[in-house]
């Protein structure tokens, strides 16, 4: 493996629990350019990983790249590369994914916490490019958080940083946390469609996609779940800024795809709301459904040795 | 200036809105020995730096310092070492003290924000030492936080990180902020004051100490008030743990000096709400009121070319 006609191949693999996307870059002197990328169903059960070999084979072909990375849903020990525990890809607790890919693909591989890899390229490469210091704020069924700072996320004393979703009110509703009163409890995916579904008496069910489609429709019920949420959201935004002082603040997650209904609302209100707070930029992510694999991507460029600190505003998309 | 006996000689001036402590501390192979310390009334007004420097003068005599430190209550901007505002020396406003003082003690000197030279010190030679992420949190009149992470505090994007006193819950009291529900109006030690006073209908005027006093005694609404406060410390050393995951977090400041009253049963609280939290080891802090003093000879020991990162877990009162 190696360079493919004196250009640097790097494979970025995002390993989610139904869809696994896998994007294939060139480093060029202008940035890193896409050169192919699919999704397909993610390969599951003990044999997943062979499976999944076959399937980058079949993408990369003669392009073969200098290292992969490779994202993992659930708790990783960055040290020994094991999968502590994946609730959704069950099937890798207690392996060392990436050292398996690795044998089978040919090349060095590096296996990376998704989310964390998601918010690595948004503040490298997404929303946040060219700047050193940026909260990056994942809105979806769960509600993550990472703290980027020259390019690296800062995973706190245990692994355990971030979780801005559980940071507890303390009063108000339980949170599938245990705790009460939880941003996540307020403006996670699911929770968003219960509490709708709740407020206008209808059976369970509905979506977060549902409660925007609804609110734009005009429904009462809709836009009061999302006032709500929204001002959970800015009441958070508050905190992070008054503890941690961002330099950045970027959303992300399929939420924050209805930008009108959700970011914007919580901007609005967040700014509104703010008295001594330093209010730094607050910006809707840009690498969507991407930005994981292209946070493989850019684990893939480290395990290659390259730095991604020393890039830092280089690194484009091209492609 | 310089060596005094082949021995460094450090001076750290902790210049409070009320009280100023010098300290006077030789660098020792087992660590920094105290050597002098005293405590006076806070030179003021526009000569308060010469005065100052007299009363530095008489402190150390012919044990000449390589370097001093010396802390500003306020806001100060690092780089260009001028104090930007600060609401008890005014007369420090526009100024760059250190360097008006380093020309009239003929010693290099720098200054410090005098709640992150406070955390400096409980962080390297305090209650955290031999660690290398520590927040600090010193409950006051005002509550500060400071996260210390391999000795060096982490100040935010625009050097204002660390204001646990003021993430807000957005509901509850107004707080002297302008948000409702912080931290600082729960505990800050005024506020618990005039809680008291409120919750038994007497005039206002008590300070914390009176109703720390009052509930040892029994007085049945001062444990109440007290029992309020707790909780809201718990719930914010929750939000710390998870949002930045500190390797340990060191209660200081006046109120921590009661520690049956406040650091226990709020760490009790915290303890038994915890559910997917690491909880760290959190510690009464140890240097008192001199933590401050302490700091500024750490910031002085940087001056004079040495580094407190290498020292971790070294550095100890050895006086």
């Amino acid at each position: 493996m190696g360079r493919s006609g004196g250009v640097t191949a790097l494979l970025g693999i995002d390993y989610g629990g139904t869809h696994t996307k896998v994007l294939l870059a060139h480093e060029r002197p202008s940035g890193l350019e896409r050169v192919s990328a699919e999704i397909f169903r993610t390969p599951r059960s003990e044999t997943a990983l062979s499976e999944l070999a076959g399937l980058v084979r079949g993408l990369v072909r003669s392009d073969r790249p200098s290292a992969f990375g490779m994202t993992v849903a659930g708790i990783l020990d960055d040290a020994s590369q094991t999968v502590v525990t994946s609730t959704n890809t069950p099937w890798l607790n207690g392996r060392a994914p990436a050292r398996e890919l690795a044998a089978q693909l040919g090349a060095p591989g590096v296996a990376v916490h998704d989310g964390a890899a998601a918010a690595t390229a948004e503040a490298i490469m997404g929303a946040g490019r060219g700047r050193d210091d940026i909260f990056v704020l994942a809105l979806g069924t769960g509600i993550a958080g990472a703290h980027v700072i020259n390019g690296s996320v800062r995973r706190g004393a245990h692994g355990a940083a971030g979780e801005i979703g559980h940071v507890a009110f303390g009063t108000g509703r339980r949170c599938s946390c245990g705790q009460y009163g939880c941003l996540e409890s307020e403006i996670g995916g699911t929770r968003l469609g219960a509490r709708w579904d709740e407020e206008r008496g209808a059976p369970p069910g509905s979506t977060a996609r549902d409660v925007v489609d609804a609110a734009r429709a005009g429904d009462a019920a809709a836009v009061r779940v999302l006032d709500a949420a929204t001002s959970a959201l800015a009441q958070s935004l508050l905190g992070v800024v008054a503890l941690i002082d961002p330099g950045a603040i970027v959303i992300g997650g399929g939420l924050a795809r209805s930008p009108k209904w959700i970011v914007e609302p919580a901007v609005a209100k967040a700014t509104e709301r703010a008295t001594f707070h330093r209010l730094p930029p607050i910006m809707a992510a840009e690498l969507g459904v991407w930005a994981g694999a292209w946070g493989a991507v850019l684990a893939a460029r480290a395990a290659a040795g390259g730095t991604n600190a020393s890039v830092l505003g280089q690194i484009r998309r091209v492609g």
